[in-house]
């Protein structure tokens, strides 16, 4: 019998945060992934030298630390940016011109929701993933030796394509680190086997609900930039209320 | 624009019972999936003459009945038969020779525990699914010109691959007939295509963590049973307390 010290640690996939109470929360590392476009845009404007993000689940929260604080108050509501704030939620927009050395402060409501849940179940660490950050989220997950739980931010609780891609991505990258044990893990990565030679292709044909309402918006460009791997290729991690770069 | 009386009904997948309250299941038939091996049993047993069967959330429940009826009592905990019953969850042991023209209560946990929800939730109508009634199931939902939600039993709250593929099949046979815009459905279909031509070898190679559990049980038999098309091709509902043959 191999001794605990041998085995390796725990990779499971929650496809909803609907879901995340199913988990050992307080014995993990919990991935935070909002592909289109939390998570996507936290990566891009951390990358390009934010000095930190504030996700704040509301609005009003956003107006207020922004009268508070000298920061960017950022965030969106049915694809426009929400009355009272200055910028939205559009990736491409974070350059490092516009954001180096300042401060976000974003709303978004899906993502920042599963994180507060996440740390409210005493998560041993928090971290953000996205396709845009992929290969830093993978190797930070490979060389901790602790248990991973790769956890959906979805569509207001339904799951979703994106997030399931993702999730699947970061498993077939870092399987053999971890022992599986989780049919959300394999449907998520035969999703991602399927789709990985064309995500935007896949996304498409599937008529994905988000890839829908953002095509709406007209924000193809942030549809392809979302589903792009490593474009903004650094390790975002969560502490004492704001997500800095590792 | 289209009128709302020529519009599609819409076919959801949820993809644990833990989502339930999603969907507007007061507006739809709900198809209870519990492939491993609630619904595979119920189907086979109907399907073989059974009059009705009682499901019952507990094995006290079950020897309770079985004591004021005239009843087979059945149901299993952890693999064998539970204490106080008399017979198992094994489809293949529900022959015509043995169950025609009997009542059967049988106790599962998944599968019986969602039906509850979706009645308590006010489901237009509710029938059960497995592969063993595979079209049955298909040509039903396709003629009732209604919502549908397919819901899977799942393990405890957690997604599983052999529900979400049986979902993924039935997408894959009367999608033309709904409009769609769920990507739960899109994920099970996506699943089943990839699975389709050996559902067996899938769930194997895919170490399905329901797979692992009853082959542990030497139950390989009752999983291949259960992995096949229309083997007791006869539609189930679910009408005051007990499941018929329609």
């Amino acid at each position: 019998m191999k001794s605990e010290k041998n085995k390796l640690p725990s990779l499971n996939t929650c496809l909803s945060p609907s879901l995340l109470h199913l988990y050992d929360v307080n014995r993990s590392i919990v991935v935070i992934i909002d592909v289109l476009r939390a998570t996507s845009t936290i990566a891009t404007a951390l990358y390009n030298g934010a000095k930190s993000i504030i996700p704040v689940d509301s609005v009003a929260e956003c107006i207020k630390l922004g009268k508070q604080m000298d920061v960017i108050t950022a965030g969106e509501r049915d694809g426009k940016i929400a009355d009272g704030l200055k910028y939205g939620n559009t990736p491409l927009h974070y350059t490092r011109e516009f954001i180096k050395g300042k401060t976000l402060v974003l709303t978004t409501t899906n993502g920042t929701r599963l994180l507060h849940m996440a740390l409210a179940e005493g998560a041993l660490g928090v971290i953000t993933g996205s396709f845009c950050n992929l290969s830093a989220v993978c190797h930070y997950l490979e060389t901790q030796n602790k248990n991973v739980i790769l956890a959906c931010a979805a569509w207001k609780d339904r799951v979703n394509i994106e997030d399931t891609l993702f999730a699947g991505a970061v498993i077939s990258k870092i399987k053999k680190s971890f022992q599986q044990n989780c049919d959300a893990s394999q449907i998520a990565e035969t999703l991602y086997l399927e789709a990985k030679n064309d995500l935007f292709g896949f996304m498409k044909n599937k008529k994905a609900s988000h890839y829908m309402r953002l095509m709406g918006y007209g924000l193809e460009a942030d549809i392809r930039y979302c589903l792009t791997a490593d474009n903004a290729n650094a390790l975002v991690v969560y502490e004492s209320g704001r997500l800095f770069l590792h």
